[in-house]
């Protein structure tokens, strides 16, 4: 019989009744029933019912285990009577009259509970991470993430893509956002970086000749921690393809997110492929926003012009100046009592709105402040322009464009949620195309400035660029949206040194500049660069939305706090005065006004850098 | 019509003759025949030829292209005429005759060529890596690395194991080699390191309940560049499993093992599961290594005995004081000529041996200097024991234990090679089990010391460690070895804080020192540790033993040069001012003695890090 188990504690089944087995595991539960023992064993598997009857040898050794030690017991399968049997166990049908017991690790007194739905402070729970995720939540949490990326691997590759490893000691990227510096002991003075992404590096693989490339690649940014962002590092499915337009990105990645929200969504209707493509302009009218969350069936319409001219003195003044009005349909909102528009008034004052205004198409007509004073035709047309029905109210952000567009999309939010519109159990997907591949500058008055990637290539190339109003131009640059959450940009470079320099001439940017400031980039492309694209869907966001976890310490498997510490690890941590001379550094502190932390206490609970050793070569 | 192809330049066949296609790729070879141009079209998938008619619209666009611009070709697939066949390519049965030709990206003259086999220095290829990616052993070798890994993957998940993510920003290891450190800018004066392998995390995975962990593992040592070793990112399949015999581990992971080397070994032997497991002690004795090449067939014989007080006064000297000599055959070396013999025995000197005795068993008798002094029936007796026949020849190594069994070793190898018995395409593996717990100290006269990992599970437990003479102890500690090349060690690992600390007593380490320098484990252990093992081979070694690759940066995709400089993207690199001080730092550089390195002309080859604002966020 194997040492320690012939089967796990999620394996036994009815059948096996009456057979000699051994399992191990950690003590989940224990219980004294009248003289018999009950131990809930627990592995990675499962849980199985374990009984040491009174008078049993080895029943002293077993009355006295604290919960978590580990234990290996060998007995009889024996299945359990009708009233006994526990449906919602896999392994209910039977328990284990246990006739040895082995004790492999004795525990001592918890810090944290496993067993239960105990909730404990966060410090403690990564500080001791290794217990913490012996619960069954955290458990199933990591296993839905390994599960996820295995998945992407497989259809990514089944997509015929192949994954590379690039480099993580790598060169500082300045515009990016804030990267972590390594210092080189070999080249005083200087640093590596740890990558923000592989963004150069997937580019260059396509110029090397290798079509598909994809990476679960981690990633560094040393930026402040939010919910959704690790202060540390995070993963990202970062993907490139040569020769290749928007929609055969599109193509090759959907059934990927389809397969894999499917696979581990519980159920839950994910949007077919081909995902809906939304033009930016469309988005931000339809949904005031670039992320829209299609759970909502809300879509806003502009109404400006039923206000222009109109005796609506407040948004015909509006739309006089410029500005514009838009409608957000309330379906089934007419007969609403006071109170809900009233709060709704007042949410919008608080998000900084002047009010907002609404037209209630009861059965007998339309009420409310706006309809007392809007001639009644253009009542009637912005119930016909929103396709609203008597009973249907209509709500209205109006205001400069920015503001009054962002604002109707707050509200469509507001709306869907207080209505109760939102699909319950859904992955709505969609992809955002078209984005303007320039904007007005807001520092240099009648200048242009890029407005979002300026090595996205614009569509009509070289053309557009020379003979194009630039605010007119779009970039083949999307973004593909879930649930209202941004997984990724992703682009169509511009591969096409010629083209670069036009664009960046267009946003002020003289050719010595950018072969300057982009020249290395521009030279790789002048040894034969094919057309590419791709993009890098978040890993972390991805298992976030399937576990339904709004914080990514939750997914992951030891993480920093939020002050990108590691409590269980003791990182950050000081180091000996040798390290800091063979790097050729030396501490620059402020003296008072930003004073270094107290140390963590080393060894109390912090697993490492002690067990150093340990880390050598196996 | 797709923008840049209907095929790819490695799908033509002779069915496709007669319809029109459209292939894009790299100009490969480019040769004029009489007034028709050749274009050999390169792409990730293969080769197709290109016809240009004389006459063509196209063809002076053709004729102006330098190898390596970037075309998109539309025309005709045409069946080639019997002569012109080629069969060495998948696509040599057709050619496209083009009537369309669009440049993408003209490619201006190249720094280092693509076609052919020319070889340029290490400098030059690095600089431009995404030029040199392009040629064919390369982008073979880089395939064969991504192949590799993602069936290293598959096969471990087929085993049950669960990939997962450990941080990549965690604490220093003072005692294992040298880490690279990362400061931190919200912990002034503090350090993270990148971790030189995951072995804390994947015991604590197995003490927080995951079962079977694998992780395809980023691993930094900030240590000198070796040809097998990266000076700075390599990668490992980390792996470590729960409740587990050392048994177990082998069974668990030698089908991947045997599986990966059959699937990419090109037809190569691999020896089938389960691998020979070879104890250490045999090892040295047998091998003269424990890191033996059982390619070789030839094993060592100890024949001290034999010399004992026998006629040949060295080796009778050197039995007497305690030594020993190892005997190894050279199977029908008997009549081989003197000038053999006398090559070997320079090489021994050269090598820091007296000399390289030897016999040869002549079919009319024992000969040679030794056999003239030996007695017969001791030269028959040491024929005997190495299981020789006429015609062979056998050779010794004497002296202090250590050092014959180590030189022994690199007589069979040296003997293997001149005698050419060395298997050829095989991969021949084994393990080395059984290490010694402990070594006579070397330092403190009587002393003992740990004579391998002190964290690995003494063989017979606390017991042993009670009653046992510690130089006899064994560890459940195994080295997997492949060709002679050590892939790994692991080890069941020491999960019981008592028998931890009794093993560090016997080799001099009160239970104070033990707790104050490896408290954070133990404590993890104190909440319930399963017993559990593992190992991590390295990833890059078996891609070069399957690539056939002494030099692990003909494996990586964009390796540092022996300089632990990326020369591509110009890393390492200083950095602004700001950059510093926001974390806290301060140069301490040498007056004189270490000059800092003059800087790498930025944006002269270096593609990085100008090109920076294209890493966000796609």
């Amino acid at each position: 019989m194997h040492a320690y188990r012939t089967h796990t504690c999620g394996a036994l089944r009815a059948s096996d009744a009456g057979s000699t087995v051994r399992l191990s595991g950690w003590v989940h539960r224990k219980r004294d029933h009248g003289g018999l023992l009950f131990l809930d064993l627990r592995d990675h598997y499962g849980l199985t019912q374990c009984v040491v009857p009174a008078g049993s040898p080895v029943f002293e050794a077993a009355d006295n285990l604290r919960p978590e030690s580990v234990i290996t017991v060998t007995g009889q399968v024996v299945a359990r009577e009708g009233g006994t049997v526990n449906p919602r166990l896999p392994t209910g049908e039977v328990e284990l009259r246990v006739t040895a017991l082995e004790v492999q690790s004795a525990a001592e007194v918890l810090p944290i509970q496993v067993a239960g739905d105990q909730e404990f402070p966060e410090e403690l729970r990564l500080r001791y991470r290794f217990l913490d995720l012996r619960r069954e939540k955290q458990h199933r949490n990591l296993m839905l993430r390994a599960g996820v990326i295995a998945s992407i691997r497989r259809r990514m590759i089944e997509q015929g893509f192949t994954e590379f490893q690039t480099p993580l000691l790598t060169a500082s990227s300045p515009e990016g956002a804030r990267d972590f510096l390594v210092p080189s002991r070999l080249h005083p003075g200087k640093f590596y970086a740890l990558p923000q992404a592989p963004q150069m590096f997937k580019q260059l693989a396509m110029v090397a000749g290798f079509d598909r490339y994809f990476q679960i690649a981690p990633c560094f940014r040393d930026e402040a921690a939010r919910a959704d962002r690790s202060p540390g590092e995070f993963y990202q499915l970062d993907f490139e393809m040569s020769f290749v337009t928007q929609e055969d990105v599109f193509a090759a990645i959907e059934p990927v997110m389809h397969g894999v929200f499917e696979e581990f969504g519980g159920g839950r209707t994910v949007t077919p492929a081909p995902f809906p493509r939304i033009a930016y302009d469309t988005a931000m009218l339809e949904y005031g926003s670039d992320k829209p969350d299609l759970r909502n069936p809300l879509k806003i319409t502009d109404v400006t012009q039923h206000f222009a001219n109109s005796g609506f003195g407040l948004f015909s003044k509006i739309a006089a100046s410029g500005g514009i009005v838009r409608a957000i349909p309330a379906p089934g909102a007419a007969d609403k009592p006071r109170g809900f528009f009233d709060k709704l008034n007042e949410w919008a004052r608080a998000e900084g709105a002047g009010g907002l205004g609404y037209i209630q198409f009861a059965a007998d007509g339309a009420k409310g402040p706006i309809a007392k004073n809007l001639e009644a035709d253009r009542v009637e047309a912005i119930r016909a322009a929103c396709g609203l029905q008597p009973g249907d109210a209509v709500f209205f952000a109006a205001g400069a464009k920015e503001d009054a567009q962002k604002f109707a999309g707050a509200v469509r939010t507001r709306l869907g949620n207080e209505l109760g519109l939102i699909e319950e159990n859904a992955f709505r997907f969609c992809w955002i195309v078209d984005f303007p591949m320039y904007e007005a500058s807001e520092e240099k008055p009648g200048g242009i400035d890029f407005s979002h990637n300026p090595f996205s290539m614009p569509q009509g190339g070289l053309e557009a660029l020379n003979s194009m109003n630039p605010l007119d131009i779009k970039a083949f640059q999307y973004d593909i949206v879930c649930n209202g959450i941004e997984l990724s940009s992703g682009a169509i470079r511009n591969h096409r040194p010629d083209i670069m320099i036009r664009a960046f001439e267009i946003a002020g940017y003289s050719a010595d500049e950018v072969e300057a400031r982009f020249g290395g980039m521009l030279n790789a492309f002048r040894y034969g660069a094919p057309p590419h694209g791709g993009s890098a869907p978040g890993i972390d966001r991805m298992v976030m939305l399937l576990a339904d976890e709004p914080n990514i310490r939750e997914i992951t498997l030891f993480p920093l706090n939020q002050q990108a510490e590691d409590l269980m690890m003791g990182a950050p941590a000081p180091v000996e005065p040798s390290r800091w001379k063979e790097l050729f550094l030396k501490p620059d502190l402020p003296p008072a006004k930003v004073p270094p932390k107290a140390p963590a206490a080393p060894g109390e609970g912090a697993v490492g850098p002690q067990g150093a050793t340990a880390a050598k070569n196996t």
